[in-house]
C-alpha cells in the first residue's frame, strides 16, 4: 500500500485479482485498503468465489464489480484518494467510473499509479511459483519428445496442433498459454505462423512454438526442426540463431539491463549479418499472462531480478524462403539464470 | 467517417482492425481519413501483412504501431481531429500517445467516440459472415454428436475437454471460442465451471458449453445432458430452463429491444420461483469476438436488427446441487429468428 501512494488501491486485471487472492472468475474487481480487502463479483461466481477467494471478503454484485469496488473505497473512513491502474483501466471504465461518484469526489479520488504495482509484484515469482513453472515448461517439454516422433511429412500444420492440445489436455494441462504455432516451409517465415491446413513438406523447416498452462500458470517454448537434410543456407541460419540464444541465455543474471540480455543475441545475428532478419525483441517476462513484464528488448533499462520467469527466444526470418526461431524459458538467479525448458537445441533431422 | 464525427478515424481494437482490412496479426493500428487507410504493424508480420491486409497500406514501424498511427494521422493536411475508441484505450496508451504530439495538439486532436462505430458494424453479418457463422454452429453441432457416444462416468471432465477439443482441430477449427466448460455433478451449479480432474459421476446432469473458430468467427453453445436417470427435481429445473429458453428464442425479431428478450426468458423462471437461480444475462452478441455487443439483459433498450447473431442462453444454478444451462445462436431476421445450433434440445440421458 505504501507503493500506491493512496489510501485506496483498486485492482481490476484479472490476473492480478488472482494473484492477491486465488479468484480465478471473469468478472471481478478488488478494493484494498490498509486494514480490509473486498473482491467483488456477480452472480455466476457465488459458488466459485466462496471457493477460490482467500485474504479478502466477497461481495456479489448485480452488475459492474468495478463500479461497486470504486463506491466501497469511496465509502470508507480515511480513503481521499484511490490508485488504478491505468495500463488496464480504458478510457471509458474510467469515465463511467467517475460518473457514479459523487460530484466532490469525480475529480480527485481516483489516481492513476505510476508504475505497475501488482504486476511488479507477480514479475517476482516465489518458489511455489517457480516450482509450478518449472512443471509448466516440463510438461512442454514432454509433449515436444512426443511430437517428434509423431511429426511426418504430409500431415497438416493442423493436425500437428491438434495432437499437440490433446496430448496437453490428457496431461493436465487448463489449456494452451497461446494459439499454437505450427509454421512450414515458408510459413516458417511468419514469426506468427498460426497452423494453417498447410501439408508438411518433404524437406523444410518446421517452427513450433507454443505453452500450457497449469495452476494458471503459463510455458512458452520453441524448437526449429528440419523435415529431411537442410540446405547449407539453412544450417548457417540456425546455428546464427542458436549461438544467439545460447549468449543470450549466458548473459542473464540479476542487475543485468534486459536491453543489454536483448544486444547478446542481437550482436551475434549483426556479426552474421542477420540484424534485419531478427525482426522482433529477444523475450518476455512470463507468469499468470504469456506476456508480462519485463520486456527483453532494444535498450531497456529495466534490471533483471532473481525470480523473474523470462523467454529468451531470438530469431531470423527470411521471407518467401524461411525461418528460425529458439526459444527457451529461464528463471533469472543472483548471479545467472536456470534454463526451465530441457529439450535439446542441436537441430533436429527427422 | 461522416458517423465518427471527425476527419480522421484511429482503429487499435484488433478485431476491429480484422473486419475492416483482413489482418489477423497481434499487432496493428489502422490510421482512417476520408481520402485513404493505412495500417501500422511491426516487423513480425511484415510477410503476413502483405499477404493479408486488403483496402489500405501498409507502413512498418520499430515500435507502437498506434503511436505511429496517431502521428500519421496529425500530419494529413485538414485532420484536426482523431476520433478514438475509448472502450479499447487504456487510460495509459491515452496518455503515451498525447505525450508523442507537438503540444499544439495534444490537448484537442485525439476524441473519444461517443458510441461503438466499427464494432457497431460488427454487430451486423453480412451473407458471408452468417454463412460462415451457420458453419462454425454447425461444426459445434457436429462434435456435440461425436460427444454423446464418448462421455460416460469415470472419465475426467478435463478428458472429455481433450477429446472435444482435439476432434475441433481435427475437423478444421482454429482454436475454441474460449476455454471449454465441463461441469458434472455439484460443478454443473458454477455457470462457468471450466474442466478439472473431477470425474464425471454415475448419475449427475452434465453441462458442456463451448464453441469453435473458423476463419476467425466464433461459435458458442451449451447443453445439459444427464448421466443416469435424472431426478425429478433435475427434471423440473430442467424443463423449466428449456420454455425460458424457447420463448426468448420465440421472443426475438428485428425491431424488439434486448431486454424483452431477457424478460421472455426470466419471466418463466420467475414463475417458477427461480429467478435468482438465473444469476447472468440471457445472451450476448457473437462473431469475431466471443462477446460482442448486443447484450441481451436486463432492461437493456437496444433494438435487435436484422444480421445480428446472438445467443439465448438461461440457465439456472443451485449451488451444492447442480445447475441447468441451454444455448442457441440465433441470427436475428426482420420478423423472427433463424437458430443455428441444430442439435436437440430435450433432455438427453447417457
Amino acid at each position: 500500500m505504501a507503493e500506491a501512494q493512496a489510501p485506496g488501491l483498486l485492482v481490476t486485471h484479472l490476473p492480478d485479482v488472482r494473484y492477491l487472492t486465488g479468484f480465478t472468475g471473469s468478472s471481478a474487481a478488488l478494493s484494498v485498503t490498509p486494514h480490509q480487502a473486498t473482491l467483488f463479483t456477480d452472480g455466476r461466481y457465488r459458488a466459485q468465489a466462496a471457493e477460490e477467494v482467500q485474504g479478502a471478503a466477497v461481495e456479489i454484485v448485480a452488475s459492474g464489480p468495478a463500479i461497486a469496488a470504486v463506491q466501497w473505497l469511496a465509502a470508507q473512513p480515511g480513503v481521499d484518494s484511490v490508485a488504478f491502474d491505468p495500463a488496464h483501466t480504458t478510457v471509458a471504465d474510467l469515465a463511467r467510473w467517475k460518473a457514479e461518484l459523487p460530484a466532490a469526489l469525480r475529480r480527485r479520488l481516483l489516481k492513476p499509479l505510476e508504475a505497475p504495482l501488482v504486476e511488479a509484484l507477480r514479475w517476482l515469482k516465489d518458489e511455489d511459483e517457480l516450482a509450478l513453472m518449472g512443471e509448466a515448461a516440463e510438461l512442454g517439454c514432454t509433449l515436444f519428445d512426443h511430437m517428434l516422433g509423431f511429426i511426418r511429412p504430409g500431415l497438416t500444420e493442423t493436425a500437428v496442433a491438434a495432437e499437440l492440445e490433446y496430448r496437453a489436455r490428457l496431461k493436465g494441462a487448463e489449456g494452451m498459454s497461446f494459439e499454437s504455432i505450427v509454421a512450414s516451409g515458408v510459413r516458417s517465415a511468419l514469426p506468427h505462423g498460426r497452423a494453417t491446413a498447410a501439408k508438411l513438406p518433404r524437406r523444410g523447416l518446421l517452427t513450433l512454438d507454443f505453452g500450457v498452462i497449469l495452476d494458471g500458470y503459463c510455458s512458452d517454448m520453441t524448437r526449429t526442426v528440419c523435415l529431411g537434410k537442410p540446405t547449407k543456407r539453412e544450417l548457417a541460419v540456425y546455428e546464427a540463431v542458436l549461438e544467439a540464444q545460447e549468449m543470450a541465455v549466458a548473459a542473464v543474471a540479476g542487475g543485468i539491463a534486459c536491453g543489454d540480455v536483448d544486444e547478446a543475441a542481437r550482436s551475434v545475428l549483426r556479426r552474421e549479418g542477420m540484424d534485419e532478419a531478427f525482426s522482433h525483441s529477444t523475450g518476455h517476462g512470463v507468469g499468470l499472462e504469456i506476456h508480462e513484464g519485463p520486456r527483453i528488448g532494444k535498450e531497456q533499462k529495466t534490471p533483471l531480478a532473481p525470480g523473474m520467469v523470462i523467454t529468451i527466444e531470438p530469431g531470423a526470418y527470411f521471407p518467401g524462403e524461411f525461418g528460425v526461431r529458439i526459444e527457451d524459458m529461464v528463471a533469472v538467479t543472483r548471479t545467472g539464470g536456470t534454463v526451465l525448458t530441457r529439450s535439446p537445441k542441436a537441430l533436429i533431422q527427422l
